[in-house]
């Protein structure tokens, strides 16, 4: 065993209390040993004028959209989705996946994010570039059933139970996996009543889009004179580990029911601004006892994946679309991107105590737009950015020191994906 | 004459195209020479894999609240300001105001912002920061006549006109003044009527808060009988170099009536949504022929002064409010930031041209979260962070380079605003 000692720094506790403290890990078992008042570890890693945070969950993203960040803005969904997004997205080769992919890591490390929910397509890649990086993932296969014919789309749906039932515990445990239908509307009725119980029998939680858009909730409200959530639950589809994305358009019965099962919602307020998408009601699923995650989804539609961004976001939409200043605080916003991230991915992760996983970001707080530090959560929530974030650790590893990236060569990842890019535009177009 | 090349880097034009080009500037007389294919310098300052663009303008802010960053958050507007708010700026002294605008201006330099308009108390001190400073600033003492028996309120309006007239034109005119009056509510009609037209005698141009909240414009409508704007226009306080801050609640006839008039609106998104104000109809003003900058508002509403923050929050809200995901798009809000607060502000700027003030902000594009570059103009809206500006430039002199402010002592102001903020707030309570 070697241990870590983070030291000098302030902590900031699971009751969202702030001291002065030193958090002790130990890099083999991955686990955070002592907080506080600690022993001195093999190695120390400076924290004088930080604040300690449990690292950041992006609870919902599509990393490798990466390639596509400013490709097209400022268009609505549906044509955005079948002009632009999906003729690129039917050039995709698997490393060009790798290429987006690891640029997105390289981001994600960069702004304090340890783990992080992807659906996607050629996920073993994906798994391999979050192996490398030393992050934590929850990894699906993405499953749609538009434009397929049956034997593809069954094709689809196998792809997605061999990769979770594949890589679940890969890269040391660090890979997780999910079984990813894309949304209620994407994907056909039969082969989810077909799919969804094998998922079960491997163990393997599902994640899919949910509620995002009026667009996908008129059509089953009039087809099947129930709400997508109801449906989703005569599917099987909700259930304790389960975790939606959105949640944008979800009734009062569909909270309740999410709150009785146990399913998490992830809110994304960046891409349901951008998309005018809606806001989602993020006070009615706190209060019934939901967890709320925070996801970038894509960073085309965001376009990039600093969670604090997400943070600071979800308490300014909350606010607004209550009309009610105290509403969605920072207390709310923090917790959900760490805390709530971690339970929805069902990571012993996102608090800082002994006997979690060591996941941490340290965050520098000597900069001029983080003074005075009247409130610690106050910045973190509305003032901190992710280029504030000095050290990323993972698993009791420290995959970020002083800003540089120590598992990916964060230049040649740059430079593979901008060609990348530039090479599949030129494709598609 | 001794001139700076800003070379290697590619230049945002004034119509929003992007070219791999030098700009040429003169320190002496702060202008932009040429732009493009340029002569050699007297010196040479390095962009590569930069972006050149106007520096950007802060149109409505309160520099010295960031001693109030984090105070109090996360409240409704009214108990914000009686309870939180007042009580401490009853205690503010003119050291700790200069304290809290040096801090700021460190922050502004740091994010790329050359000019700003500042309504705040003590403004002979800030004007003395903004000239240490190396900025620009449009500067005004708020006069505010709740509480205020009638000899003090006069004296306010008096303080406001002398400070006006004595330092416009002050640090080689990059002090330009206003006159200030807090907003229609917070100042009597009487004292309006006799001091308004003195400072257009003086050709001061106006700054006021305007429609930011329902509380504030219903009273007006109620006792009036005519929108708060039409009730300003009556005091002959809409004019062509005016500029209102926020104009969250402006219905068409007040649209019109700025339009006409040629008065500007300061759109300040993230205050509007901390304290739940509303959303401004930036969709409509814009198709007016409003002129519409951005403001931070001060850093106790917001939480920072970061003008990119700014930009990705008016895109955002602006989709969101309009239900449109093509409304308030990623050109919109860089020309908000940039000529749009330039033209409010009455200067010269905010353009890349030959002629106009040479105010700049050097963006450093070499970073995973702007990777790739689709779109540089997307980028600046919705990816770029203040901390990814590398130099800047005001009045064709650098007061950053490399990040290094070299105008005022960083870390030397910090530790005096945070002991002022510490000191300031045990005062109070
Ligand atoms: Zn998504
Ligand atoms: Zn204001």
């Amino acid at each position: 065993m070697t241990t870590l000692r983070i030291a000098g720094g302030r902590v900031l506790h699971p009751d969202f209390s702030v001291r002065e403290g030193d958090v002790l890990v130990d890099d083999e078992s991955g686990e955070i040993l002592a907080v506080g008042d600690v022993a001195d570890g093999d190695a120390t890693l400076d924290a004088h004028g930080c604040l300690v945070m449990p690292g950041l969950v992006n609870a919902h993203c599509h990393a490798a959209m990466t390639l596509l960040r400013g490709y097209a803005d400022d268009k609505p969904l549906e044509s955005w989705l079948r002009e632009d997004v999906w003729p690129v997205e039917a050039e995709l080769t698997d490393t060009d996946i790798r290429a987006g992919t690891e640029l997105a890591l390289v981001e994600l490390v960069k702004a304090g994010t340890t783990a992080f929910a992807d659906m996607y397509f050629s996920m073993p890649e994906v798994a391999e570039a979050v192996a490398e990086s030393g992050l934590r993932a929850r990894l699906g296969h993405g499953v749609v059933g538009v434009g397929k014919d049956e034997e593809a789309a069954r094709a689809d749906h196998e792809e997605s139970l061999d990769f979770a039932r594949e890589y679940d515990g890969y890269a040391d445990g660090r890979v997780r996996t999910i079984y990813t239908p894309h949304s209620l509307t994407t994907v056909d009725e039969s082969l989810l009543r077909e799919y969804v119980p094998k998922a079960r029998e491997a163990g393997v939680p599902l994640h899919y889009h949910a509620n995002e858009t009026r667009d996908e909730v008129d059509p089953i409200v009039e087809e099947r004179d129930e709400r997508p959530l109801e449906y989703a639950d005569d599917l099987g589809m909700v259930e304790e580990d389960d975790f939606v994305a959105h949640g944008v358009h979800s009734d009062a019965r569909e909270v309740e029911l999410l709150a009785e099962r146990g399913t998490a919602v992830v809110h994304c307020p960046a891409s349901n601004m951008k998309l005018a998408s809606g806001a989602a009601p993020i006070p009615s699923y706190r209060e019934a006892g939901v967890t709320v995650a925070l996801g970038t989804d894509g960073a085309a539609s965001n376009n990039d994946l600093d969670l604090f961004d997400e943070m600071r976001d979800a308490a300014m939409l909350g606010k607004h679309a209550a009309g009610d200043a105290s509403a969605v605080p920072a207390e709310a916003v923090v917790e959900m991107a760490t805390a709530g991230g971690a339970d929805a991915l069902g990571l012993d992760a996102g608090r800082i105590e002994a006997g979690r996983r060591a996941d941490l970001a340290v965050v520098d707080f000597e900069a001029a737009h983080l003074t005075p530090t009247h409130d610690a959560v106050s910045n973190l929530a509305y003032a901190t950015r992710g280029s504030d974030v000095r050290h990323t650790i993972c698993d009791g590893e420290v995959v970020m020191c002083d800003r540089e990236v120590l598992t990916l060569d964060e230049d040649a990842v740059r430079e593979r994906a901008a060609e990348h890019a530039a090479d599949l535009v030129a494709r598609a177009e």
